[in-house]
Order: structure tokens, then sequence, then C-alpha cells
């Protein structure tokens, strides 16, 4: 079957065929029907062979969905047919963060050698893919393969982010967004559909900026040094009780220090150098700073959930499976205006 | 100055002239620009008048707004001329539910003989009104009087009990509003606004019905033996996450809990005399019921956020204050629609 | 093998030879060390045959720790020898409950015919016992068999039940806890242990409010027509800010809802008759009125945790399991004190 | 009366002869029993004159307790003769933060110019004080006002530090105290009163983490470069769910970070100038770092209820009004063991 594999530091993602792999006892085959292109890829292909955890190649893809091709022994939750979209930061399943779904924390993976798919086990970019626990496998329903797989990264990421900071967005607060983006263009909609607040979008970019009031921010500006400034501005002197930083870049970073209110909650979710310091005076008081890592198997079953609504969608471009390369290049410069999705059976 | 009043069991309300009041230190004297017309002063009209703790006649109206007219001495936090909105359930200000802002939950209000405006201290039906402390006032701003004066019961009632749900009100979730009047009617739309669950209203009536289907329920049912089957139906066996009963009779709390999810909440929070028996196995396992009252000062602060976004907004018909008796008359007969609104200075 | 089973209505449980199972994919064989006598056996052996939801034999035993004897095709999470604890409410591991780690709500278990062991599969009271899969084990480390066995319920139950009411028990409040038996006493401790409150114990035997106050309780009172008013005067006229009736009758569930405060939590865990009626004006504002059923994963092994401070810990009295059916006996006259714990390799 | 006044920088504080003064409308006199000496104080007598936001002199003593001994026009929440304590952090009473009690992170109180007494407006340490309002006043009655006093402040901000973290301090959790001085030694305490943690204190004097064993910490070590090593070690590389730094210098920061655990709680309390960078890899994922403030009006209840439960106490050093120079010197020099209190009326 053909898989997009990353062989090593330099090279370019290729499509190459490897053998179609064969379920063991609890594991599912799925054949994929789609697959994500997320930076997270590009920024492991960053990182130097000798620092990666895990052996290379590697076939990319950790956002995935497809229909069950065939069930390993003892593997009852799932039917061959069904469409599923997997849950992709796998853990041990045991620990007191995996007992609870939160198995992106999982207290054990690292010790285990247990990686996500795509980003150390082979991942949804091919025709094939093993998915090692049907609790990783969330009934897709009728959603639409191509729309529904950027949810298990770009929508599952943003929802964990936000959902922990609803307490405090209430009615008259007001929530920031840095980076219009993958991951922050379906931020908006989800603000907009969970909570009554003002959303304001920042970004660098006057397109990301018309997508973000197009997806529903209530004001879209500048990325720049005066961005903050501004956000005080629309908040009487009070800031934004949430912002969430889908960049992580030292100027990003910055600028969320400067705009969050009292109480409020700072997150930053993009994998950039930027560090905001926190100490007495640094910030306004119990400002909290925090950088979530991906989201839980609950709340991948609400995302998906929430685009049934009709409320968040997410904005696409499909490539066939041999113009991954291509997808990747477009990402790495910028182009690419909500997310890129690879159909390995087209 | 004209007051519309209560005068004894089996009288219907009057408009009475009685004396402009003064304010005492610290407290503050209203112009009422509107009153609201409340189901629950039916109730209290109804109770024998040996039983009502406090003493007869009573001046009615616990929703208020008006401008300032005059501070007692030691005020500072308002000013004359300031427009408002009066927070109804005044506490004692220092126990441990008041220093939460939680006035409605009092644990001296009884015992130190404080009551409400309207439902024990004079109330807002009248030309000028005392309110005991400016703590008791949020800024209204350039709300509309006669569209924010409902939302001090009508709308923070509601926002209270569903504030405490919204963490089981995830995307996939059901909420149910039995009883699509005053409150519900606001129920349905706070509930659209601060979540992206399904929303049912079920009524007697078919012309609450479709104000519910106006204003945003996804489904809009006859309260009637067979709600409770096409709400687990319409979940898939689940039942709903929330079900907010504003009628409180026998059959609506009976379908309330014929409907609930496992975790699911019941909240009761209309006057009528239903009760739902709780225990081992009556309900689906930890479904809570409740029966909340009124809300807490830092909501009513939320409500009035809520209102200026748009989101949210109390269908109104409008009477002279030589009218209120008219308006209750039609309460009484459950023929208004939305809330009625008493305007003290036409 | 060994197995003590409940063969239909009108008879006594007794001590059967049946084969040894044999675990299949993704199965765990546990040689069973210690398992729990449970009052809801009782109340299973009271349901008519034809009411059951599952076939008989039932070999009983819902509380259960053992070592791993063999594990079946695809497991990896346990390895033989290991030293565990069973958690006992199974689901199907991947619903919207299940996958938060809350099986024991789970929204498809009695669709697929999945049932705890002892209560539908086949349970702990047998020298082997077949755990359908290592998601459902704990690691029980140095932890004492037979002090541990029945933590998995009757100090899971008291631990999920006064968790969810963590964020009332100030300091300054008080708790009550009806029934001193295996799981009341279980709940005092750790009602001391994680918080600061009042601990009022109530029952109607004077050897189990003699056990109340050795393990803690600091009032220990009759459950009588007297309990509820003089909760109210140790705590000022407020009330409890969290009623746990671990009896559920009639006059019991009546003395909760008389107690409890304003805001509070009656949590009726107890498996009897008894039903609170709740509305508006039956019980102080907003208390709140729920029955949970066992806890979730991750609850589970926060308890074993609690144990291994010493903080709790559980009487017990020990059984060979030939003296099975004594023990059950025994428990129905209401004579043991703590926990009876039957040693299936006695 | 007598007066403990800072008057400029460069001054030690100097015991004056002031007027007695007297309350307006809405105020409370009170004659202090006890007031407490504090770092902060310090840390404000060394700001440059020009810097500070309040005029001088400033009668110091942001935490007092004393007997009403006289009120106001229209205050009806005290009477002359009783027992209170101050609750320091005042604000406007009416914003949305007030509004719920948490008048230390009140809205409005700088642009109002509203000050907390012993840090802008006169404060404790003076035989009479004027409270703006009796809802800055907590019932004292019967403890002892030495003992007390120093839970206004030193009791408060641990306590509201804790709190916000207890949910994730569940059994098996560690929570690390790094300063047992004045405010470490009462939150050891509150983590024994509240949770079933282990307590790990740190400190880099020998003395305090004598005195941190003897209230209670678990583990007592040195707090230098191999301190989060050992905290590792103890937790089993997981990290601690909880770190309160009651120093907030550069290299106790440093080890908040390098010990903290996965969704862990880095609670920075203490003034020093440290700062702790967070960002994408920086600190364990979803690592949260926040500096609060002081506590709400319904903590300090709370807080007074634990102290009357015995389980928390303040070790102190009392001076007579005229040595309070003597004791802020003690303070500076770090030879105060646990917290001093100035007796204005001996």
């Amino acid at each position: 079957m053909k898989a997009v594999q990353y062989r090593g530091a330099g090279a370019e993602p290729v499509v190459v065929e490897v053998p179609r792999p064969v379920p063991g006892a609890g594991q599912v085959l799925l054949r994929v029907t789609a697959a994500g292109v997320c930076h997270s890829d590009i920024a492991v292909m960053s990182i130097p062979d000798a620092q990666l955890p895990f052996p290379l190649p590697l076939t990319l893809g950790h956002e995935g969905v497809g229909t069950v091709a065939e069930v390993g022994d003892g593997v009852t939750g799932v039917q061959v047919g069904e469409a599923v979209a997997v849950y992709g930061p796998w853990g041990c399943g045991r620990c007191a963060e995996c007992a609870q779904g939160k198995e992106n924390y999982c207290l054990n993976a690292r010790r285990l050698g247990i990686f996500p798919p795509g980003l150390g086990a082979p991942g949804a970019m091919a025709e094939y893919m093993i998915v090692d626990s049907d609790r990783h496998l969330v009934p897709l329903g009728d959603l639409d393969p191509v729309g529904a797989v950027p949810l298990t990264d770009a929508g599952l990421t943003p929802y964990h982010a936000i959902k922990r900071s609803l307490p405090k967005l209430v009615p008259g607060a007001t929530a920031v967004v840095i980076g219009a983006g993958g991951l922050g263009h379906v931020a908006i909609q989800m603000l907009r559909a969970l909570t009554a607040v003002r959303v304001v979008a920042l970004d660098v970019s006057q397109e990301k900026l018309d997508l973000a009031r197009e997806v529903g921010a209530h004001e879209a500006l500048p990325s720049d040094e005066g961005a903050a400034a501004l956000v005080r501005d629309l908040t009487g002197g009070v800031g934004a009780q949430a912002v969430f930083d889908f960049v992580g870049a030292t100027p990003t970073v910055a600028i969320a220090g400067a705009c969050v209110a009292i109480e409020g909650d700072v997150v930053i979710v993009g994998l950039g150098p930027g560090r905001l310091p926190v100490g007495f005076g640094a910030l306004p008081y119990e400002a909290t700073v925090t950088s979530p890592y991906w989201g839980s198997r609950g709340e991948l079953i609400e995302v998906l959930d929430l685009a049934r609504t009709g409320l968040v969608s997410v904005h696409t471009e499909t490539y066939p499976i041999d113009d991954a390369p291509v997808a990747y290049h477009r990402l790495h410069e910028g182009r690419i205006r909500g997310r890129a999705v690879i159909l390995p059976g087209a």
C-alpha cells in the first residue's frame, strides 16, 4: 500500500510502497479515508534524527478517519465497515490520567514507548493504518470524512484549550485568539458556539484576518505592538478573560501577557519558542499561564457532536496521497487557508 | 406618589397615593422607570394574611429599574441621574452566602426581617422606591428600561438555573425547557446563546410553543404524557442532561424525572406544588434534583451583559401604572405573551 | 475450583465446584486472594428470578482482589504474579461516560449485556475469576488484600459520593453520615481525611454509633425523629452542607431532607425504598438530592492511594470460602461490624 | 492615640501620637486589640516615595482585629462591643469581582483611590482604626485576638492559594511548600487539614525546616539545587500536583517549575523578583503558573472557621505597640519564628 513517510533530517516527505499491516489481538485495521496535514509534523521533521524518541522511517499523519477493514482477536467495540475517527494521543489506558480519558497526559507513555500515530507509531497518511485499541476510535456517523478529519487535532486541541477556560468566559467577557490559521479559525467558531463573549482575533496576515471575521470574530486586528492596547481599550481597561495563542512566538506571548485580565487565562497552544515570564507583579493578579497539549477522549466525542450541529466547520483543501509532499510544502510557506487534507483512496 | 399595593387576602392590587419616601444613610432613592409583573406576586397574594411574614399593605414589584433621584448619607457608589437595575433578593451582606454575592441565599435575612422589594419591602411598582444599599444596584448603561426590567428576575432566575448546569451541557447534550412563558422563553434564548446543545421546549399552549420556536427552540412539543418518551427518542434513549421546569406542577415534574439522563439535572424553578421523589432506583443514576431561587449579584451583572450582546431579549407588553391591576388580571388568565411591564412615569 | 453461587429465589448461597475459566483475548485470569460480602448481594438475591437481567447460577462477589494468574492474547498492561484490585462497574469503555472512566454510568452496558462481576458476570467469590480487560485492574502494591478488598465498593462508593460534595465541605461546614455500617464507617474516615468539617453520624444501633466515634465522628447520635432538630441546633440553625444516607429508608431520607442546609447536598447511597420529594418549597433553597452509584476508574486509584496514607481503613471479619454462606447470614442479621471478607485461598 | 507610621523612604517605622478618628456614615471605628507585622510592609517601605500611589505618612498594619467602639450613621451589621476581624483588601463592593466577594481583585479600586488599611488607608497598627464598611468585618467569636490576627493575611493568602488547587490535590498527590515562614507554616497545616496529600516543605533555614516538620510536613528538605530532583524521586518521577512558592525568588520559582507535574499548579505567592517562563515545552504539559493576591471575603470566613477547629494555628511573638519598630527590625533580619503581632492596648 502507499504511505507518506518521513525518512530523516533534511528529507522531504515521500510517498512509498509498504506492506499492508495485519491487526494483532485487540487491534483494528482501518482503511483510511482522510488524513490531516499539520504544522506539528513540520516541527517533528525539524528535529535532529538522534533526538527523535522513535525510529525512522515514520509514516506521517496524526489526524485520521477511516472505515474498519479488519479487527484483531478480542475486539468487540467496532464492526467491519464502520466509519470512525482516530483519537491520536494514545496512552497506556490505565494510569491516573488515562483512567479519566486524558491519554494526552498519560504518565507511562514515554516509558512504555507508546507514541501517537504519525508521531512515532505508523500514522494515517497511508491507505491503511493500525489503531492499537478500539477505545481510540470514535464513531463518525454521517460526518463527511474530509471535514471531520482535522477535528481530531485542529478541532480537539482548541476545544480542550477553550473548555478549561469556559467558567471565566461569562457574558461580558472577552476572548482573544492569536493566529487565525488551522487551529485558530476553529477556535473562533467554538468560542462563538459555546459562549456569548466578544471574540477578538489577532493575526499578521490580512487574509487570515478576513477568514477570522468570516468565521465569526467580532474584531480582527493586526497582531502587532499596538494589539494589546487595543484589546485593553475595547474592554474598558479590564483586558481579556482568556487569550489563546496558537502561534507561541516571542511577540505573541508578550501580547497575550499584556492584554490578559485579572484572573484571566493565557493559554499557549502554538509550538513557537515564546516564553511568558510569570511571578508576582509580572502579570495582573492571578492571571494564569499554561501550555496544554491536544485533548481527552471524552472531548473528541464532544468535538464531533459539535461539528454535527453545523456551528463549527473547518476550511479544507484536499490532495490525493501522491500530492502529500506538495501539501506540506504549501503549509510550510503559510499558503494553506484552513487545513490541508490528504485522501489516500483518491 | 402613586403606588400599586396589595392590601390583603381576596383583594385585587390597587393603585393608591402614598408619601414619597426619603433615603436614610446608606440608602438610595430611585425614580422608577419600569417595573415587572410576575407570577410570584400572584402566589404571594394567595397566601392567607396571617401567614405572611411581613405587614400589609405591600407595594408590589420585585423587578425594577430606574434612575437615581437622591442618595442618603455615606453613599458613594452611584450618582444622581444614573440609570440602574435593582438586584432584588436582598440579604444581610455579610454572612457566608452574602459574602459571595449570593444574597438570594442569605442565612440571616429572615431572622433580621430583610425582604426583597415588592415581596415584603416596598417595591418597584411606584413612582419612587427606596433601595437599601448601592450594592443592590447594577448600572443599566444604554439598555432600554422596558426590555431590561424583566431581566432582574425573569432573566436572572433562569440564568442562575442554567449556569449551574453548564458543565453538563456539552455539545451533543440536550436541554429541556418546560413552560415557555415569562421565564421559559428567556431560558431558551440563554441556552442557545451559552451552549451548543439541542433545546427542546415543552408547553401545553400552542401559542407558547410557537414563541418557543421563534426564540430558538430546536423542538417544541406538547407537554403531555407522551413528552418524556419523545425526548428519550430524540436522544437515542439517553435522555436530557438538564431539564428546567418553569411550571413545577405535578405532571411537569413527573415529565422532568422521566426524561432526565444519567447524571443529568432536574431543576424545578416553577412555584407549583409538584414534587419529584428521589431515592435509589427512582431516577437514572446520579440524576440530581433541586429547586433554586433567583440568582446572585454577580449573575445579574452577567445577565445585563448578555442582554447587551443582543442574543437574549424579553417579549414585553407595557402598561401605565394605573393599568397595573389589568396586567395582573391578564397574567392570571395566562394571556401575557412574554412579560408584562408597568411604566410608573407614563 | 470452588465458587460461591446464588442459584435462584429463596436459595441461600452455596459453595460449588466449577471449572476454572480460561482467559480469552484481552482478558485476565486472577487467582482471587480476597472477596467482599455486600448488602447489595442480598438485595440481588431478593429479586424474583424472572426479573433478573442475567442468567443463574451467579458466582457472587463484586469486590475482588487477586494476583494475575494468566493473561489472554493482546494483554500488555499487567504481568503474571502482579497483585491487583478489580474495578467492578464494567462498561463498554468507549461511550461518553466510559471515555471519562465513569464506567459505572456506561450508556451501553445494559444494551450490550455487560454486567459487573458478581452482579451478572461471574464474580470474585471463587478461587479464580476472569476480568474482561486490564483497564479494570488497579495495582494493589503492598496493600493488604483483606483490608483493601472492601475499598473496591465500600470504599469507592462513599468516596465518589463525598468527592462530588467536596466544594461545599469548606471549613465551618457540617456533614451528616446516616448509617455507620460497612460504607458509613468508611465515609466518616474519608470526611475526616479530606475535609475540616464537623462530622455527625446517625445510626439506630448503639454499637455502630460507638464505631462511628471510634473512626472519627465528632458527634454520634440516634437516628430517630429528633435527629434533624439536633443537627440544626449543632449548626446554629443552618443545617448540614451535605448529608450522606447509606441506608435510604423512608425515615432516613426524611431526616436527610430535614437537616440539609440551603445549597446543601442530600446524597442517597443506600438501596432502601425511601424517597425524598423535591419541589419549590419542599426543601431549603437549592438543596440538591441525588442517588449516585459506585464510582469511576480514576476514583478507585485515589481510594487505594488514600488507604496507603493510613488515614482510612476498613474494619473486617474474615471467613474461609466454605463459610461464605455464614457470612451472608450474619450480614443479613446486621451482625457484621464493618465488612465481611471471604478468603478463597484459605 | 498612638499609631505606628511609615513616614518616607529610608525611615524606620515610628510610634507617633495622632487624633483618634471619628466614623462617618457607613463606617465603623474599631479599638484594635491586635495587629500583624508582615513582609509586605517592608516591601512597601522600600518603594521610592514618588512611586507610592498614596500619600505619607502611612499608619501601618493590614492585619487587624478589634472590638467595635463606635458605628457611623446607617451601620446595622455590627454592634458596639463586638469582636471582629478586618478583611483587608477593600474594593468598591459593586464591580463584577466585588459582587462575588473577591474585593482583592476589585476592578475599580485603583481608579477610585481605594486602598487596604495599612497599605494606603490608615491601618491597624494604632489604638483605633476606621473600617470603611461593616461588610469588611467578620465576627471573631471566641477566637484569641493574637492567634487570629495573622489569619487575615498570613492565613487568608495561603488559604486562597490552596483552595484553588484543591481539585488537583487528590489522595496520592503531592504538594510542595517553598518557604516555611509566616505564610508557609500556615500553608502546611492547611494542606494537612484539607487534603490527604503528601506535603513536602522546602526552605534554606534549618530552623524553618524544623518548624515545617513540627506543623505537619511529611518531608522537609533544603531548598537547593537538588530539591526538584528529590521531589521527582519521592513522586516516582511524576512531580508535584501543586507547588506553593511563598518566596518568589529566582531560585525558588526555578525549583517550582522543575518539580511540578503534568497538569500541576505552580502558585507564586512570594513577592520576590523570580519569574518562571511558560511556553510550549518549557514545563510539563498544562502545568499552570499564576501569582494570586490575598483572598476573598468568603474565604476569610472559612479561614476563621478553620482556626476554630484547632487544626491550624499560627506561631506568634507579641510586642507592645511601642516595640513595633523592633518587630519590623527582627522580621527584616529573618528572626521571627512564625508571625509577629503588635498589641496596641498593651
